[in-house]
């Protein structure tokens, strides 16, 4: 990039408002990091949270920091905290399990709840290309009871939507494109049409301002190892809106969701509103983990966070297309996930040269480069200086060293 | 007790052979810990490690440690590390999730299993008064499957096995009593009736000498916070035989447990063995504390531990009926898990009396002190030691006092 140009990025990111934000992270020295939709970075709060957690809480407290240290009530404090990301009220929400195992919960107590009102609603309806898990998960679940999958292509939900349709599961945000979807009006569509929806906000939440009460979400669940910083595998949240919180019965129940875990009761109870997703014990390390990653957002307007990373997104998509010809630039939509994907015929390897010169994005089959730009730690020069990177290994034809055979199993 | 007992305990722990163990873990000086049963207590060399795992993998590493640091391997080298102190093969044990989730994961799919052979197949028997966790999580399956849950009384599962029984759920060690099933009779007497046997080992990984393979077990969960020592609600492991490893599916699935993950692809097809069980991405953090836990029984023969906490349980049982005539013991049976019950109507207040003065077990109603005695870390003087406080506390009425009105949520 020019140095004209660099220089007025750099201006640009003095002049940021969440520029403050960025000392909350941990980056190495001599790394772009442009993953965070995939990984979030360390807080640099979190080493000695958890070394407290572990020294104090759990060594000195023992079994006595279920209730001295809060433990017992954890995963509903967290939710409460993680709530205002979503534009959830704060009994709404609660941190546990990982994406996968509440949407279980929440498709199945939704499938339920339908059926028991009219036993003809008995099919799970999802977009197919979603993240696999979700399908995964309601594959799984039909087989189990009997209920129906079916799949339409992204943007067939309500030409879908009938008398037969139970729960339509949609993701926010397209886990590799970007691409939204609008929460408010499909919401209304699916509620119009009998449905319940279930929201997959592994993509959104910490990247873009959410309004789930608002909205007229049913239920959601999202993932705490991404934009919300939470650590590899951190646990997961779920959402339930209120009207449902009396109604729903997991499929999945355990004795963290009892209405009293500690009366060794013969059967299970609920427990009022959300706490009732717990099933097993919650890891008190990983939601440690987790409450720093939340703690980043401490002060972020989730509506300033968008548009700095809409700012990013957008700047990274103009620079490629300006500076590298080989490469294919997906537009972003007119609103979209804090990532962009281009493509490559030899993106596998690209990625690979890219992340040999510590810009890291991951890569998605069969072509796709992915980048994310969190708005809490990714400057502007970041962009121009990763754009320069890829510039130089297109022109270069630096992908086609051998060192670049293989990305790895995680890639 | 007197200077003479105590003296001949101090010399019994000098000539322990388990005594090197006992540097592995940080107890806090003044407690006597008697709850490992309940939380394991810190191994010594778990906050370095997850120092280093937070620091160095996830803070320099970032997404790269998925490859670089064998974190997508992770939840299998664990298990493998596991499998030895179950008398499993390495190649059928995973770390992941919660015992709740995995006994889903598993009873579910060996429904499925049965359900495919023989659909009149179709009840889940286990017995009442069990831990509760095992019961709702039945529960909720029969009620999402169609299946039946059907309780016996403790001892009444042979005469239950028929040709309706599709699987049965057995704890081997109870949670409370600390009475221990005969596994390989049992799981023969399942196998022949055509059921399929899964056991939950919460109260036996770490506590006794398993067999779980040359026992026939068909499945198995087990709890990684207890005597496993992984930290609070560290995850838990599942158990899959090989002769049912490559037929089962469990109904709760994600794209963890998918032959290519990284493939992305529409349908889910499992992977090979018990990689299968995973569901969503599990917590690297927990894992790793889990790690440390696991690696505290190195060099330990389990025959060995069973034996020392036998000797550690009697000891407490006899002494306690000598010195504290107001408590009744509940007799340890021929074999027995590392735990003692006693009753005092006043239980509660007692439990939390021994707590004040820094003995720690916990309390299961209505009048139930448990007591737990690991042999990693538990010495002989330890158990002399806490029947001085209770015979203290009783002779006193010292639990009495109006600090022990509430013990907490967790007791």
């Amino acid at each position: 990039m020019t140095l004209h140009i660099r220089a007025a990025l750099a201006a640009r990111d003095a002049a940021d408002p969440l520029a403050f934000a960025q000392a909350r992270f941990t980056l190495p020295p001599g790394v772009i990091y442009l993953d965070g939709n995939s990984l979030g970075p360390l807080p640099a709060a979190t080493p000695a949270r958890l070394a407290e957690v572990v020294a104090r809480e759990w060594g000195e407290g023992l079994i006595r920091s279920w209730n001295d240290a809060g433990w017992i009530d954890l995963a509903m404090t967290l939710g409460a905290r993680i709530a205002p990301l979503l534009g959830a009220a704060p009994d709404s929400v609660v941190a546990c399990d990982s994406v996968s195992v509440n949407l279980f919960k929440l498709a199945g107590g939704a499938l339920a709840l339908q059926q028991a009102a009219d036993p003809a609603r008995r099919v799970l309806l999802c977009e197919a290309d979603d993240f696999p898990t979700d399908r995964h998960v309601l594959e799984g679940l039909a087989a189990a009871t009997g209920a129906e999958l079916r799949t339409v292509p992204r943007g067939g939900v309500p030409a879908a939507l009938g008398p037969d349709i139970a729960v339509v599961v949609l993701a926010h945000v397209h886990y590799a494109t970007g691409a939204v979807h609008d929460m408010a009006a499909l919401s209304a569509k699916v509620t119009a049409a009998g449905a319940l929806s279930l929201w997959d906000l592994s993509h959104s939440a910490g990247a873009l301002a959410l309004a789930l009460d608002a909205d007229g979400a049913d239920f959601a669940v999202g993932c705490g190892y991404k934009y919300l910083n939470g650590g590899p595998g951190a646990p997961a949240f779920a959402y339930t809106a209120h009207r449902h919180q009396a109604t729903l019965w997991p499929p999945l129940r355990g004795w963290m969701g009892h209405a009293a875990p500690f009366g060794f009761s013969d059967h299970w109870t609920p427990a009022d509103g959300v706490r009732r997703l717990l099933a097993g014990t919650p890891s008190i390390l990983a939601l440690a983990a987790l409450g720093e990653g939340v703690a980043s957002f401490d002060g972020i307007d989730m509506t300033a966070a968008e548009a700095k990373s809409r700012a990013l997104v957008m700047l990274f998509a103009d620079l490629v297309a300006a500076h590298c010809p080989a490469v294919t630039v997906e537009p972003p939509g007119a609103r979209h996930g804090a990532q962009v994907i281009l493509r490559h015929p030899q993106g596998r390897r690209v990625m690979a040269a890219l992340i040999a010169r510590g810009v890291i994005g991951d890569f998605r089959p069969p072509d796709r480069l992915r980048f994310g730009f969190p708005a809490l730690y990714t400057r502007f020069v970041d962009v121009s200086d990763a754009v320069d990177h890829l510039a130089a290994i297109i022109e270069s034809g630096e992908w086609r060293d051998s060192r670049f055979d293989v990305l790895g199993v995680v890639s």
